[in-house]
Formats: C-alpha cells, structure tokens, sequence
C-alpha cells in the first residue's frame, strides 16, 4: 500500500498460553482497587440503562464490582421509567428500524437535574461505591448537581474522548483543568491508541476506558487486544515520566465470557466494562435487552439493539456460578480465577504478564 | 510462490484509528470540488439506470452531490424506459439466469442519438451541473451529440480503463488526443492499480475513477484499499512530475456503509461513486433493483442483479439522515461528517491523512 | 513452530492485476498446442466417467479440446453402462454413504480389455485427438491394448504420482523406461510440488498434471497457485537443464469459472483439465452428478459425489457463450479471452506474466 | 502490539505435502510401542465414559489400539451406570444447560475404591494392556487402589497438569518424586507448550499428552499444529540432555478424521489420543453421545456435551474399514497408512519428518 497500515488484533484472534506451574483455584484473588476504593472483582457495570439502573448499581456493588449509573439515561429522564424500560424490554432486533425509533423516542425526554440528585441517593443509600456516568458534552452543565448529590468515582465516557476538544462555538471540556479542579477520582474514555491513551493519563485521571463501544457506522473499528496492549505501553511510559503515578486501565467491549475477561486482563487492563454479558442476569432492568448509549443518538445512531433472551440466572450466579452453561457466560469470574489458577499466578497484577499466542477463532 | 503476489487489502480489512483531538461536528466540512464545480459533499451517482434517471441526476445535484446519465443506458435507447424499468423491478435475483436474459434483452434496443440531446437538456434544465457516461468503445461515435447538447462533465468509463488501447480492426480511442482537444473536464476509468492510474493521469483527465465493478467472472477482483491507495501514490508522483497538477480519485465499489466511505477516503480517495447504496431511495427509478452496466452484456454479463427492496427514505434521507438505522446505510454523508469529527479533521483533503489499522472484518 | 511450514495459496486466494494497455479482445488467440496435436482452446477433460464418455471425447475434441477417457472407468467395464450412469445420476449427495456404495458396487465390475479396444476405435472414428487416462498401478496390464488400439496421447493419472514408486511386493512401474519405449505423447500427474513435478518432467513426460483431486481424507491439500506456480518453477529449471525442452502444465482441480482458469494460467500453467463445471452442459453423460474417480476405491473412498444439478446449456455454450450466467460458469473460454484482453495479452504463453494480488475470498 | 505473541496453527490451519517417491501401500507399518507395551496402531481412546468402558477399554485394546479407563468416571461411581449412559445419551446439545446440569448430576456420585479395583480386574482379564487414568488433584488418594488393582500404564490426566503444582491448602502431588516410586510406565498431561512439555518430560513421564480439551471457557485456546511442534521441540532437547531418553507424545483434540491423525503425526506426535470420533462406533457406551470429563465440573464446567447422532460402524470399522463414507471418518488407519504411502514413508518415526504447507481451512 502506499499508505501503510498496522495489524490490530481482536480478542478474538489471541489465546492464553499456560507456560509456568499450575496453582490451586483458592490461592488466587481477583482483588481490584481503583483509588481509595477496593472491589472483590476487577468488574465495571456499563452505564447503559439496559442494564444499570439504581438498584442493579447497589447489586453490583454488593456482589464486590462496580455499577456505573449513566446520569444522561432514562433514570434522569423519567420519574419512573418502568414503562419505558417494559416498552424496550418486548421490541424485537429484527425490526431494527422500529427499535432505533423507539429508543430515540424514549431518549428525547429532558434530562431532570432532581432526578440526577435522587438517583444518586438512593444508589449511596444502598451503601456501595457511588459512581456515575455522564458525556464529555454535558460534563460542566452537570457537573454542579452530580458533585452536590455526592458521588465517589465520576466516569466521563463518549464513544471516543480526546484530552482536548476543538470547537468553535462552544468553550469546549478542558479535561484537565476539570480533573485538577475535583477531589475525586475521575475515569475517562474511551480511547483506542496509545496517543490518545497517554494524553487521557495526562488529564489526571484515575482511569482510563479502552474502547468505544460500536464505531462501525463511522468506519472505526476496534480491535480490542491491541488497542488495550497499546494503552498498556502507554501506561508504563506514564509511569516512567510521573515517576509512578498508575493510571488503571478498563476494557470496554469485545468481551462476551469468562475467557474474553482473562483474554483482556492479559493484554493489559485492569477492569472489565460489561454491558451485553450482564443483560442475561434476572435483576435486568431492560429484561435482557440490550443497546449502547449512542444507539438513541437522534440524527446518527450506532449500535444495534439486541432484544431481550431469557436470562440465564440471578447476577450472583453470572458473576460467581456455579453454572450449567458450558459456554463460559457463566460464573464470569469463577472462570477468571481458574484461568489464573491454570496459568500459575496469584493476583490480577501478576496475570497480567501472562503469554498469549495469535490464533484464529 | 515462484510467482510472487503482494497482499491486497479491502476496505472490510482496514479501519480507521482515531489518534487526535476530537472536533465539533459543526466546525467540519464535506465540501469537494472537481475542477470549476463544486459540490456538498463527495459523492458521485453511478451511472447505473437502476439509480441514475434524468430526474435523479436533477434530485443528487440539487442535494449537492454528482449525479451522472448514462448514455448508453435505457433513457437513451427508449423514449420512455418505465415499463422495461418496472419489469426489471420485479425480476428475482434468485433467479439470476432469468434477470440476465431480461437485462441482455432490455439494453438489445439500439440507442438513439435523439433521446441523448434530449435527456441532456432535461438534466440541464434541472439547474444541475451536468454529467454523462459514454463507454470507451462509442466515446468517438456519441461524442459529437454529447458535447452538442452541452454537458460540463464527461465520464468515461469501462469496466477496465487504460491510456491506450490495442486494437487491429478499429481505430481505437486515443484518450490523450481526445482530451487534449475538449474544453471540458473529463473524469476516465477504472482502473485498479498504481501504472494505470498514473497513465490515465497522464491524459489529462481532471478525474479518474478507481474500481471496476464486478469483475470476477474474470479472475479480476480490486481489492479496493490497495488500489485507492496505489493511485494516490501515482497521484502524489503525477503531481510532482507535473509540478502541481492535481487530479481527482473517485473509488467506485466496494462501498456500503457511512464508515465505508470514510475509508475509502481515508485511503485517499477525494469522491465516492455510489451505486448499489443508493437504491434504497424513494426517487430510485427501477424501485430499488441493481445491476451493474456490464450485467447487460450480450455475451458475458458479468455482475449480479440484485433484487428490489424495502426503500430506506428519501435521497435527502439516505444522504442527510436523520438516520433511524443503525447500520450506517442512511445519513452517509452526516455519518462522514462525524467520522471525520471524532478523529479531529476538518476538511476532506486533511482527512486523507488519518490512520489506518488493518483488521479482520 | 519447532518445524517450519510455507504458506500455500489457493486460487481463491488470488486475483490478476490488470496493469498494462488493453487489447481488443478479437486480436486474442487461446491456442494451445501439444507435441503435435493443437487445440482451439486450453482445455483438458477430466477422465471422470461424469463427464467424460467416448461420445463427449468426441464432442469436446469438435469444440478444439482434448477429451480423455478413463479406460478403468465404467465404459470399459460394461458393454452399456448407460444404466448404471442413470442409477448415479439419481443419486441424492445428502446421503453421501449410499452414493458411495453405489460407486463402490458399479466400480466392482472388471475392466474388459476388448471394451477398451472398441471405444477407443469409436473415438478415433469420431476424428479428434485420442487420448485415454490409466491408473500407474495399470498401466503395465493395459498399455498393450491401449497401444494397439491406437491412442494419440496417454494420460498417466494417479491421484499422486511419483517418478519412482517403491513396491516390495510387484515390479513397479519404471516411468522413465516406459515412456522411454514409446513413441506417442504421456501427459503424467498429479504432483504438488516443485520436487515431484521436476522429477516427472525428467520421466520424459510431454505434460504434467498439477493437483491431486480430493485427498483431504490423507490430510493431504493442494493450494493450488502454489502448487501451480512451484510447478512452473520446475518446469523453468527443467527447461535449462535441458536445453529447451519445454513440457506442459495442466492444472486439475480448484477451477470452477472462467476467472479460475485465468488464474490458474496466470499461475503458469498451460492448460487446465476441467471436471465438475464441465458436468452442467447438456451432454454430460451421468445427467450433471460428479465423481472424482477415487471416489469409488473400495477401501478408502475419497471425494464427494455431487449430485445432478440442472445443465445450464450446451456443452459449446459452456465453452463459448453466449451467456446468461452472471457467475463465470458459462462462456468459460470467452471469459478467458476477455480477462486476456482486459490485461493486454495476445496469447497464452505471454498471459502467464500477468500480474498477481493476495487476497482473500 | 506492546505485547508480542507468536502465531499458533491449528491442524486444519496446515496439510501435508507429498515431495518423495510413493510407496506401496502394504509396505507401510503403524506400529507404535510405548515402553513394553506394543500396539498395531499410534491409537489412545480418550478416557471419557461417552467412549470408554471396560469393555470397550477392551475391544480397543484387541483392535491393536491403547483403551484408557477413567477411575473417576461413571464406571468407578456406579456399580451398574447403564442406566446413567442410557439416560446421557437421549440428552438433546441443543438445550446445553439441561446437558451440562445432568452431567454434573451423574458425577456428584462419590467414586468407590471398590469399583475401580473390580474394573482393573475387567479389562485385565480381557487380555489387553490395562491403563487408567486419574486427575492429579486424586492421584495420591487413589494411587494405592489402582496399584493393588495391577494396572500396565497410568495416566495422570487434567486439562492442564504442570511439573510443579502450587497450593498452600494441601501437599500437592509432586510428579517427579511420584513417577520415581513407581514401576511402570506413567503418561501425563496436558500441556501445550515448550517450557511445560519439558518439565514434564523432567518428571521421569514415558509419555507426555499435548492438548487440553476445552478450555475457551478461560480464555485457553490450543493451536495443535503449533502445541506438537514445540513439544516435539522440547523432545528433542530432552532427549539431548538425557543422552537419549526419547518421551512420547499423544495428542489429544481437534482430531476428527484420518487426516488429521497424518497432520499430527507429521508435526511430531507418536500417537494420538481419539475422543469424539470413537462415539460413532455402535459399540460407543453413551449411544453416541460426547462429553468431556471437563464437562460435567460442578462449578465451572467446560467442553459442550455432543448429543448422539448415528453410529458410522463397528469399532473395527472405524479404524480400519472398508470405509462407505468420503469424508474420512471410516478406516481412520487405513487412511493414515495410505498417506504414509503417498508420501513415501515406511515407518510412524519417519513420517514425522513429513512436510507441512500453511493453508486455510
């Protein structure tokens, strides 16, 4: 080509090779701790109402992970989105066109700065790390009722962020200058590159998202396995030029069982982001639909709309087993402990060294 | 290989990397212009009868983009083609011997010089900026009643294109000569690679399209990110050895989606073509069946037919949005415009410089 | 890998690069020629009983090919198989271990040796090039009869030859000292690779047959532009070693268009021997089933039986058109013909430079 | 990527090319010895109870093969499990969590001593080679009774076994002090690397088994082509450093016709280790159904279960025809045996030098 282009890899296209001692299952911890704030397992709920409202944020964060509420979805909206969650919970993905309208619909209701403040109450109330999702293009309209209500982790997520945003109409996000300014730790992204990865880590963020959900309409693809190896190179030269500040990692996407978690982890992340996988648990406030934030984008949605299957257990079971599903979406982290386990290390910091081989599917 | 082969790279194997700051999509533009002729956005309409009519020529120009009438097509064989277009509209791609007998026996009827002036002069009467297609074989035989009714844009177009053809029977058409002598910018092609291309350049040719249409009947299959990028390398050189002139790409196949075009762009093309993508428009004149010129062929057709579907809206919706799809085959152009968005560029020429990954589809 | 394997390509896995002038495809010549007899085109029948019955011999020799008939195939073991070829011919692949078994049972007849003699008089009388296929470990029985008979060109065909085959049991075949002894043209193959094919060249062998048919039971896959192109390596090393002997490559397997068979002579080779596409013209003599001949071995059957398919035409219309077929499958040898021009090439030796790309299918 | 990995091929990534003189088919041997113990053919049966009962543990060992009882199947958890079988084998895979739930309730039945004496005894007085297999997490537990039982081979068999296993809970089986105190011969396994392979060569095994069955639940995926070449790889250096201790290698998964049996064997495998295919015998214990021990773990199980489909023929069949079936699932070894014989080779030791091409499936 006269143009050249790099090779990027899916998790898909990379497997985990076992290469050192075996060790017993109950020797290994999943332990993860972002900040002040320590999880039992390194698990990140997406902030897609399909599967995070309030109580399945104070579910997640009593199972030992991290819910994220997106306080741009239909909680902030409606006063009571049941009917709304029902509506999308019956619409089939093979009409495509009638659940595109249907959720553009749904999300063209204002958001409701009161409800923003009771929801994050409420999630506080069930006595769980607060932490809550807004866009980059809302951040300072709703930084003030977020701050005010009291949330512990503040999650900036667009499809795909940079540290710095050109505009000539409005005075744009200064990430930056934003982080610098709060005393709580932020998490933002998502991003794909090493470039993009390093200037995030330079905002001062706690964390960084990798990945940016589905891009496809817009030619931009991920292939998650390198995009988290190139962040992961990112971080260490972060490292090296703050003389040791650690800027965690969370995988967002291409992860659909226990192995794609072990598969990411091993690439370099430090979390997982769940969004599908944790549409098959009973607590589902959508009943096992599933769509992306920017699938309800008014002029240009992306993302399909997945309708909802029958759930396979309670989330306990999905995060922990014991599963009867052979295909590993159950028992989500009982597998990653065994593949840690198989693989010989201890800790989530340690597996993160782990050998992989290229592969087809 | 005792024969040696380099990889060719389809736009299915390739995707954007995003890698610097983002940009408001408002503070971007689509526009392109090809010689004195500007126009919204980057789009050129194939010269197919199953999207390009007199009247959708008028609609693609008025939305801004270049429609183009094929002169060797129905509306200039047939004082009125409507029902030869309804029957094909009903033909069954399933069926693909019976499509190719009604096309071969559709395109049997000779053309008419007449309704060639007379087809010129409507879409001049639509207040568009006019272009017509001619074969290389009849460029030399229709000329004269082309250049008549006054068009701005000729399209010369086979399925293979080259600066000089052999022939021991005719007269063949010496493309330098015949350019050299029209005062009207003349766009030729397809063409497949980096000698070609540059050859074709070498005619002085304001425009050369890159892609062949359905060639695998042949053996031939253009593997479309490596012939956009092959010719913009013969660009880049022509452009040297000229000392600045500059002449357009327009990639023709291989180009579905919204992110498809922000490829081929980014391979380096500064147009698209768009045939099949735009029967799914309300205006499409054989009610949303394909088919490609060469399909027609009396004794090698080559190109399926591809049956008539559901349309997805109006010309203005297909290009413009707002998109209620979440696959990226409405709003092409307002899609675009995102893509280019989110990976910082302003216009259509910096955009040709943004990162490539390769990548299994 | 602790052992190293080069990649190998199929044709799929190829295209041809268009990179020259075109041609009118009038000035283009497919003549083929063998020792001393020529052909209009570069096409070998596959000695399947399939396709391939004195009669159809005849009809392809009329049509300036070269058909060959298996002499260890059911017309030389039934004074009239045509019951048994209609028995076949109704045979459903779904259910590929009857059709199996009927193979096994209609292939348990011997081979009569007067048959032998009589259809090769029918073909000779027919007047065109008489060529016939043996098995290696058969050619010592029959050649007497088959010789007597009066052949133009024997085909030694094996799935896999070899120049020397070891036997601790009978006296093998010497293929050098029996082609040696002969005054007639031997076409020998199938082989894979360079060594193999080298080494069947210095039997003497006027052509050498690349492809081995369905042998994935052995774990044994012919990419078949490798092996083309290694051949033609040989063949070039051969060439000098000698001093100018020039001997003929015939590509069997992996052809199912026209634009396979440009591949496989843009390959290097010299002639392609066409089976299962040449099963839908009318006259093929089991209705359209196909069975490659190893498919009926009593012990290890290897190759799939097809079942009939509806003849898309005339066995003239299948080599030369007039299509109606958008898929390469009719007008076989008039698609090579257009590839040839569309690259600008006048004959088959020149066109075994055309230029190549990877890619995938 | 910031983090390199190799590329691993699978069996059906690579093919064997023939590039010697052929041979006779009769003039080839597949013996196979391990330590004392000869076998007509390089053939293990899979210790899963869907193929391996006493009494087929038997009739595969009078076929020449190696039958390898599990001691922690159903045959050493039941006195009598035909009924538990008979229950398996109407289980439909469709409905896999059904499948997996009934398995891991067939297993939750404690394994009695006493059994698996009484099965020892079976198979010994049928007069073959008696060799079981246990997990390592029970080899210290069930050593003892496996002993007195008076067993030829055993078979210390987990997805994953490495050289040191590291628990802090109990003493954990040291292979290298186990294998010592033994005297007879000892296979373990799996592994799928270089550095793994070695260190259980290091542990005095007289046979190592490549591959691990069905991990992709942990994100572990085995390329077996690559896995047998870089333990074959480590044989050798084993054999370097022990002045010629030569350790065998059985490989085990993604093996399912005859050619895959000679792909194996080519990349260095002494023998291989047959699960799923043996199920098509008639005298399979499940009826045809498939499932790995892995499969039936209570908390994470692994491996999906196979419902049964009709058997192909007799065990005798199955392994050395007649075949009546094209696609090489009959006369596993008489297929193995002719590729020997196409490809020139007279001995298993040989073959092993076979060359491989890289190819798509």
């Amino acid at each position: 080509m006269g143009k050249t282009a790099l090779r990027g890899y899916h998790l898909d296209d990379i497997a985990i090779v076992p290469s050192r001692r075996t060790r017993d299952v109950d020797d290994v911890s999943t332990v993860w701790q972002l900040d002040a704030y320590p999880f039992r397992i390194p698990c990140v709920g997406h902030p897609s109402d399909a599967i995070m409202s309030p109580s399945t944020v104070v579910a997640l964060g009593k199972q030992g992970g991290l819910g994220v509420l997106n306080v741009e979805g239909l909680w902030c909206r409606y006063e009571d989105p049941t009917k709304v969650l029902e509506s999308l919970a019956g619409m089939d993905d093979e009409d495509s066109v009638s659940a595109t309208r249907r959720l553009q619909e749904a999300y063209s209701e204002p958001i409701k700065p009161e409800l923003v403040a009771d929801r994050v109450r409420a999630i506080r109330d069930g006595g769980v790390t607060v932490a809550v999702r807004v866009s980059p293009q809302h951040t300072l309209a709703l930084a003030p009722v977020i701050l005010d209500a009291g949330v512990d982790i503040l999650v900036i997520q667009g499809t795909l962020v940079s540290a710095e945003h050109v505009s000539t109409n409005d005075e744009p996000l200064n990430l930056k200058e934003f982080i610098a300014d709060l005393d709580l730790p932020v998490v933002v992204g998502g991003c794909t590159d090493y470039k993009t990865a390093l200037h995030l880590m330079r905002t001062g963020a706690a964390g960084v998202i990798v990945g940016i959900g589905a891009e496809t309409v817009l030619g931009i693809r991920v292939p998650m396995a390198t995009a988290i190896a190139d962040a992961a190179a990112a971080r260490r030269d972060y490292l090296d030029e703050t003389g040791g500040r650690y800027v965690h990692l969370i995988a967002d996407g291409d992860i659909h069982t226990s192995g794609d978690i072990a598969k990411a982890l091993g690439c370099g992340a430090d979390a997982v982001m769940l969004g599908e996988p944790l549409t098959r648990c009973d607590e589902a406030p959508a009943g096992g639909a599933w769509w992306h934030p920017a699938a309800s984008h008014p002029g240009l949605p992306r993302g399909s709309f997945g309708s909802a299957e029958e759930p396979l257990g309670s989330l306990e079971k999905l995060l922990y087993g014991p599963s009867d599903d052979p295909d590993g979406t159950l028992n989500l982290f009982g597998g990653l402990r065994r593949a840690m386990a198989k693989c010989g290390y201890r800790d989530l910091k340690e597996f993160q060294k782990v050998g992989l081989v290229l592969d087809r599917p």
